[in-house]
């Protein structure tokens, strides 16, 4: 895990109040563009990543050296189309990837770490907004999200209903189940009792909680797929060996492949973060925040929303997707609903998927 | 985690070979009874525990107390009645109440911890079957056995036929899947990642693998779990709480009684074993031991088969009971199926269950 990569940084210009009561002094958010802004600004698309995404979305990593999360979907006639819209994809606070989070600075000069506030998902959109303030965009085309990216969409949908004339929802869910924050809290543990992560402050220690952070990727990447994918990808075959070894390497391949995920994932991806993002994920409950019931988070609203799902998702499964667009129905808003079929579960909507890639160029146009 | 409690020991009188070729010399069986034999030795009943599981299956557990892990099913007058049969329950080998297993002194007088031989499904069910044969039961009146338990059930019926005129799974599968591979791994790294664990030779130590072993529990326990039974015992309910506190103390229910699943669980299992035993339940796959197909490995058996499902079990879901009933009907054996709804998951064998109460008196007696 590096310090924060060269990005395009934006420092929000005023404190930002926090759910928590919490004030951010001098927060920044990194960012990257893609196309360019009408000169009315009518022609903004943002999109908003997911747990462990970042503002990288259709140009390299520069970490990994890896091609945009979202380089498929984004780009001169690609469904969303840099030729026609302006992209713009900024790092949450709270992550590592140049917005302010534990890794970050704090005023008096030492690592936020642990001190760092507890954020939710409207902090986080709290921050996008100033972004877009400080672009002059009143009004975005469209914003546009996949699992946590979902969240932050509709929690702008609902927080600030003016400012996105089109709402694009994938793979998401309007609050966090038990079962999600079960996952959670068993990634946070794993982190946390690692000896290196030395209650947050390891920044100036040789160790980073690379093991713990590590074991919890491995158990988050697993609700990401699906079963039925996992089968195919892997079933029980060997790794690079013709006969059971009878030990404790890594003898299946969907054991090399968890680990490879594990180890892959603490080098680009700090833990404080993964303990803070999990934590406002398993805050999030739209509904809560507007007097219990969904439909009232969504009154009044002029945007047009897309709920598209996975048949095999079954993190944020289908049904988490049509209970947005019962809500939805209830407020009277323009709501279109796709379930699409996709082997891959969760993670099906970073993979190729021709469907989903005509959804999305139908919404955003 | 204490040193193996009192139990009845049985000594395996000859060598054992196990599936990885090693030969497991003295090993030893802890078990407990229930019931009388009768003279003819026909009345006997053998239920198999799971993977946390232990040999007190109906009577109180000599670490924590509590009353045998199915103290409903089995005893007098129960489904499983005690008054009628003699019913048998064995530690299997590799666990750590009593049974021979990494905790246990090898011939050089040092613990074997990580030096004990990789065992099997069908590893355990040898040292069942030399069991049986110390105590003169030439075939069982029934084996029976829930989730770890109903794969020792089916490798006892496709291995020694001979041994069981009922054969009672529940909860179970002919073959762990890649996504129970992948659970399984998960709890392995956080074991091993433990400094603690010190290459399983913590024995002497002062300190043990209790971190690493509590987050491979809690992990393991979600997949325990249906996403509505956790929504419907904890829901997004704060624990001892009025309003969020925007920290990483267990805010939520959920992980409150994740944590406190976690640490009981160190106090009466040994992580070591924990590593031996989810690994003999990796390399289960009761087809790939019998030429690859399912049903030649049940060729020929006289024994009446009950499958047990739960609609709710997304950890051996009904496919995989359905799967092995297929190749029972094309072995040409007497198979019932049944699937019960239950809202718990796949710890709904272990919960009341008035209908599976009444399949286990009806197929058993």
């Amino acid at each position: 895990m590096n310090a924060a990569p060269l990005s395009k940084v934006f420092c929000i210009p005023a404190p930002l109040t926090l759910d928590s009561g919490q004030v951010l002094e001098g927060g920044e958010i990194g960012y990257e563009t893609y196309g360019t802004l009408a000169a009315d600004a009518s022609n903004a698309v943002l999109v908003c990543h997911a747990l462990t995404g970042d503002q990288y979305l259709a140009s390299p990593h520069p970490i990994t050296g890896k091609p945009g999360w979202w380089e498929r979907m984004v780009g001169p006639g690609k469904p969303i189309d840099t030729n026609r819209h302006f992209v713009i994809c900024a790092n949450v606070i709270g992550s590592c990837m140049g917005s302010t989070g534990p890794v970050s600075i704090a005023p008096d000069g030492a690592p936020y770490a642990m001190r760092f506030p507890v954020i939710t998902i409207r902090d986080m959109v709290r921050g996008l907004v100033a972004l877009l303030d400080g672009m002059g965009i009143a009004r975005l085309h469209a914003v546009v999200g996949g699992s946590m990216g979902g969240m932050q969409a509709l929690s702008l949908a609902a927080n600030w209903p003016e400012r996105a004339a089109r709402v694009l929802v994938i793979a998401s869910t309007a609050r966090h189940s038990a079962q999600n924050i079960a996952f959670h809290e068993v990634g946070r543990q794993a982190i946390m009792a690692d000896p290196a992560w030395a209650g947050g402050d390891y920044y100036a220690l040789d160790a980073k909680p690379d093991n713990g952070l590590a074991v919890a990727r491995m158990a988050a990447h697993i609700t990401y797929l699906s079963e039925a994918g996992l089968t195919e990808k892997f079933g029980r075959r060997l790794q690079d060996r013709e006969a059971k070894g009878f030990g404790f390497d890594a003898e299946f391949q969907v054991e090399s492949y968890l680990r490879y995920q594990g180890s892959g994932f603490t080098r680009r991806f700090d833990a404080n973060s993964y303990l803070y993002i999990t934590r406002a994920m398993d805050y999030y409950d739209i509904a809560e925040e507007h007097g219990g019931k969904l439909a009232d988070a969504f009154a009044g609203t002029s945007a047009r929303f897309c709920l598209v799902s996975f048949d095999t998702d079954w993190l944020y499964p289908t049904a988490e997707s049509r209970h947005i667009v019962h809500a939805l129905n209830a407020a009277g808003a323009k709501v279109s609903f796709v379930e699409l079929s996709a082997p891959h579960g969760h993670d099906s909507f970073l993979l190729p998927h021709d469907q989903l890639d005509r959804v999305v160029k139908g919404f955003v146009e």
